[in-house]
């Protein structure tokens, strides 16, 4: 339940008051097509706008482009990007601090051990498991069932959802968010083959580190390096069950959807995209500012800015055309076998 | 160990008893290569039927095109689909149930929270988390370590293995079942791109909600929806790794297979069927009966009814001579530079 | 902190000592561009040894090619193969043991039932769940939040991570390691379609067996088979996010990358390496010795041992010629529509 008022004292550039009753209430956040007389709408195009109005929504949070009417008792923000505006205002109508707290800030039923730090307003939940000399800054919020093995850091205000793993000696930056059955540090994939063909392990005793404002999807793995560490830049941000193999380096502010995967020793730059079920092959590097469309796999080094897709890489557009192409390719095999045929050309 | 009489009383049309004693007991069951004397053998194919008499299985359920001997002491039920007197007679053999009930009904270490309600007979492993508000229904089995966040229903006779997390507000009609390690209720993926080339992060205050008779395999992933449902209807079924983003709504029957992801908004109708490793793109909508193969990529709607396969989708035999015609695809080349040379064209 | 003398010690025919004071010590293991006077650095490469030698490292573990200098006061060891080196030397840097003991051997929270038999010098960790039954074997390692089920096995010396399931039944062999999150024993995914469109779920009453020395990286999924047993041969690793449906058959010393997925009741033979999210169609039967490149589909039986790649699958040289021929798909339709138009074929 929030008012006008509320959304208006955030003085967001992203949500601009613009009329009607700041003592406006909604209960709720629903899309035009779902609007309701207690609901918050965000619009983005006149159809849009139409329905939220003809819901007689509460609060509508419009694009500047659109013509506000000035007729109807809604309340009016206006916002130069609907999303930036969603990411202001929703964080009102998000109950997620309360999933944490079952009764007390830290669970009784939490295991923490004595030399275990945990700043200012830290809250665990149950049967949570903190280990050795566990580092855990002001405002992080660890959920019930996560372990966060001996010597690992967790910064300010990051969030661990329930049954996340934290291997030892790992270290997460502030404000970090990451999903249920999550698991960052365990085992690198290495093994040395003997003679009789069995494979020995090679022991990992490197980490990871991921910077501040880091999220991970659901079910995703974050291995630790061989010897040193890998590496997860700050505002990077993946989608559930990517997998990051060891000794990856990754820089900052970069998106990774579902499925995404980057076997050892890789490294990627910073500010790029890259589609679900991608994947990139060990000791390859990308630089920043690289699109990479769902699907694709990348064997080799990518040097330049720019969009690429396709398997082998090539540049998106190109990586269309080849797309669109092998569904000609049957037709493609006649073709040739006719004019073969035609030329009387023998058989090779 | 079950003898034929209790199978006999299952009174099912899909095991009907058809001669030898009803007080045959079967300690096992056993496919027809392995059959022992102490086993109950279903069999589809008269080899079948040949092995599981060679090795006297007490116990024999045979499709009812096969021809039963009347000469020997095996007790025979015949049925008009093997599968399904597997469906109806394996319950017996069964011992699911007991891998949840360690010592009493409701473990005296979970940690359930005083508002929430739990229907009649409902079983809760060790170390269990139950929220604030949560209701679980009759019958329903709650594995060790699972987490059910606040205001989250999960219906009756619903089964959730251990260490399964259920978010926040989320809803499971009856009689499902959710294996280890799946997550239902992680946060939507979505972030709003500011100037500076940052993400920002959009609340997901939605939530996700299964109909009744959903199987979810093994480490899977539903997120919940950013403003409103993610949706999977009844008695759809899905494999392990099975990835389902925010907003998606499924309908009823489908069968998924493992590996299968789904982008946001999109859209499935019911009774389909899809295979492993296929992906369908955000905002695609496919509609009732529709088949696609394995590792399919569906990146447009799909409005008809039939078989599809392949990245591009094609209709599956189109498909088929595509992936055929791939190994070609180096012989296709050769031939098209022998006939321009043969032309004399000038390359271009 | 470890001195050379220990390495020494060890006797290995992988760390041959040469030269220098066998009281150096050295403090961690870094690569050899990161090398610093407190460090052992494995070094395969001439430039590797100069960098190690400019960083005065303490201790270099050499390949036996490299001409070791004798001017140095750095402490030398040989080998004929660094990876085997780094596989004996390496255990002595890995406090992975000291990840399990929170306090005590047996954690007082761990929940363990009194029918459970337990070998010498087990540890168990917090909140770990042990069925009805269970047997393990001495020196095992049972990580926190552990859950295993009733009736199952798991070997002497055997590692399981924090938050690992074991089902039922099952049985792990002897010095195995299992990653976190990672599911053994969860349902095979079978239906039986019933007249009305409806799946009626098939009861899978198998088990799972893993022989001895066995890794299963975090996040994977092992189902149980649907009446008999799915296999993992000794000495098999696997890498994060497999997958391996009811029934399937792996032998011995195969090595998998991160994402390999095997469909119901197909077999793997001995000493295979598959790469990274290749996929193997059910009832297929691969031999030994078989190389399978990243992404490869299998869906026919390999017969022959040898190296293989692409979807379908061909062996790995023409697959990777039919990958190179798909970047020019392009152009091969581009040059037949321009043979056609040149011939004057009408077009079919």
């Amino acid at each position: 339940m929030i008012t006008a008022d509320v959304i208006k004292s955030l003085q967001s550039s992203d949500a601009v008051f613009v009329s009607g009753s700041t003592e406006a209430i909604a209960h709720k956040v629903l899309p035009p097509e779902q609007a309701d007389s207690e609901s918050l709408v965000f619009v983005s195009k006149a159809d849009q706008l139409e329905k939220a109005l003809k819901a007689q929504a509460t609060i509508i949070v419009a694009h500047k482009s659109l013509s506000v009417p000035t007729d109807t008792k809604t309340t009016f923000f206006t916002t130069p990007n609907v999303q930036l505006a969603m990411s202001a205002i929703l964080p009102l109508f998000d109950g997620k601090m309360n999933r944490f707290n079952q009764e007390t800030k830290i669970h009784p039923t939490a295991c923490i051990h004595p030399t275990a730090h945990l700043g200012q307003n830290v809250s665990v939940g149950p049967f949570a498991v903190v280990g050795e000399q566990v580092r855990i800054g002001d405002g992080a919020t660890i959920g019930a069932h996560v372990v966060i093995e001996c010597y690992a850091h967790v910064g300010a205000h990051t969030i661990l959802h329930p049954q996340v793993f934290i291997g030892a000696y790992c270290e997460l930056g502030a404000s970090c968010e990451i999903h249920p059955h999550t698991t960052i540090g365990a085992d690198g994939f290495s093994f040395a083959m003997a003679k009789d063909g069995t494979h020995k392990k090679i022991p990992q005793i490197g980490k990871v580190i991921l910077g501040d404002h880091v999220e991970l999807g659901a079910n995703c793995a974050v291995d630790r390096a061989a010897l040193t560490e890998t590496r997860i830049g700050s505002g990077t941000k993946m989608d559930n069950f990517c997998h990051v193999a060891h000794n990856v380096i990754i820089g900052e502010n970069n998106v990774m959807a579902a499925g995404f995967k980057i076997a050892g020793s890789s490294t990627i730059g910073s500010n790029c995209m890259i589609g679900g079920d991608a994947a990139v092959s060990d000791h390859v590097n990308i630089c920043d500012k690289v699109i990479i469309a769902g699907r694709s796999g990348v064997t080799n080094d990518v040097l330049q800015p720019g969009a690429y897709g396709g398997y082998p890489l090539e540049p998106l557009r190109d990586s269309l055309k080849t797309l669109a192409n092998l569904s000609q390719l049957t037709r493609i095999r006649k073709e040739v076998a006719r004019v073969v045929k035609h030329l009387g050309l023998k058989e090779e």
